[in-house]
């Protein structure tokens, strides 16, 4: 029996333009983990980034196929889904278990040292469970179940983990802190995490998925919009050129600009690298 | 958003008689699993007790419920399971997501802090796939399907965590660092990390389980053996008092105890403090 030792390798991050260290937050959107070649793929590109970063995945369609075996029916409501109890145990099996350790096995392979984790671990994210009575606008209340809105990052846990260059890659499940996991959006995590260590690092926060960034033509992958600050990005919900889904991503886009996050951009997964470098993707504008 | 800092709490671990600190590596049996109120009252003890600690689950009757459920046949030898592709899927699920989080978010309503781990989190067990052709004495060759035999530990990772008063929780799934996820029996998970962790810490390996020890009679709950060295262990098998799957545990008992490790007992989750204390269960000898 060898042991291993984690501690052998140097860190390397680059230093970021205010002198802070370089963290990259990187969502992976559903689309791309129910592709086995696009993910190892992006894994590869994942890997062989330099510095310190952090994978957030959402779920894909494997949580809704099993759904369907398992004959438990499945809601949605603005793209988010209702989480009676039933759901719950399926989005923990399969975000926080089946993909989560997936995603870290391939990471080993590619030698990047890294460590799945939920909220629950390690009290990585706390959060409570959406009240049913939230207002929602003229769209009422609506009570989303086993759903949780987050209230604190574990900042110290999350520097700690990465300063012995493990890298994190996050489920989109949080806790309560009373012993009850909740599903929690991912590109909500994924603002959060790049948020609470924006205090500790110059953070670049990727929303990666399937299209090229935000589209003037939702049907059209070459029409990415370079950038949008706030002004625009009213405009083109005015226009709905902006709808559905690309909405809360973009709220949680400017949520993070506007609250400490160097860069956030959005586009497709497999141009990491060009998204990294800034010559693909949307920019998000502070103002 | 408030942050949260986990490095408040001074970490108390009682010092062994060999001036080394106490590390507790504790397995927790199926059965327990199955049983909503007997493993609430068992983490409620295990939060309660003070030192470092490492618990270690099995899977219970769930993966056995989900596989019917998705039609998936289950084929069992000697009590371990073969696990083809599709099992390994439902195995990743049930133990690394839905029983290690809800374990690790109980914890957290004590105020245990812990991370829920599997072997491939942050290289934690490196393993490789059993082979086809192992020899298995009189029994002949088995092809095991993905599972585990375990090759190394990764102690700094789990020294850093408990020096960081985090308890680790572990899933029993490892990984071969080329990918590939593997099924482990979580008995031999917990013998190779208390042998692993006892070049650091005073290991004390607790297998808890429904019983209340090994039995004289196998049903007669209060026939315990108070204590099993080597010679009395062959007689009992050729006694037949010891068969089934009581055998795996011994050797992993022995194995423990002939390497290294402070302790081993073996008995009843329910009384925990007791197994401790060195009040109740059967405990294995050196010789």
């Amino acid at each position: 029996m060898n042991t291993i030792n984690i501690f052998n390798n140097l860190v390397y991050s680059p230093l970021g333009d205010g002198g802070k260290k370089v963290l990259y937050v990187i969502k992976i959107g559903g689309n791309i983990i129910d592709d086995e070649t696009k993910l190892s793929s992006f894994l590869q590109s994942f890997s062989n980034l330099e510095g310190y970063k952090v994978l957030v995945h959402g779920g894909g369609k494997l949580a809704t196929k099993l759904a369907e075996q398992l004959g438990v029916e499945q809601q949605l409501i603005d793209g988010r889904r209702i989480t009676d109890a039933e759901t719950l145990k399926i989005v923990t099996m399969v975000y926080a278990g089946y993909i989560n350790k997936n995603i870290v096995a391939q990471l080993q392979s590619h030698n990047c040292n890294s460590i799945g984790l939920s909220g629950a671990d390690g009290n990585l994210i706390q959060a409570h469970k959406r009240l049913a009575s939230s207002p929602l606008g003229d769209r009422g209340s609506i009570d989303y179940g086993f759903v949780g809105d987050v209230d604190a990052v574990n900042v110290s846990l999350v520097k700690s983990l990465l300063e012995q260059n493990i890298s994190l890659v996050i489920a989109p499940v949080t806790q309560d802190q009373k012993g009850q996991l909740l599903n929690t959006n991912a590109d909500t995590i994924a603002q959060e995490i790049a948020k609470a260590m924006s205090t500790e690092y110059e953070v670049h926060l990727i929303y990666s998925f399937e299209k090229s960034g935000v589209l003037m033509n939702a049907e059209d992958d070459s029409s990415v919009i370079g950038q949008i600050n706030p002004g625009y990005y009213k405009e083109l919900k005015d226009h709905n050129i902006i709808f559905a889904g690309m909405i809360p991503k973009l709220d949680n886009a400017f949520m993070a600009i506007q609250h400490g996050v160097k860069r956030v951009v959005i586009g497709k997964a497999e141009q990491l690298d060009q998204l990294i470098s800034g010559t693909a993707g949307t920019s998000i504008i502070y103002e």
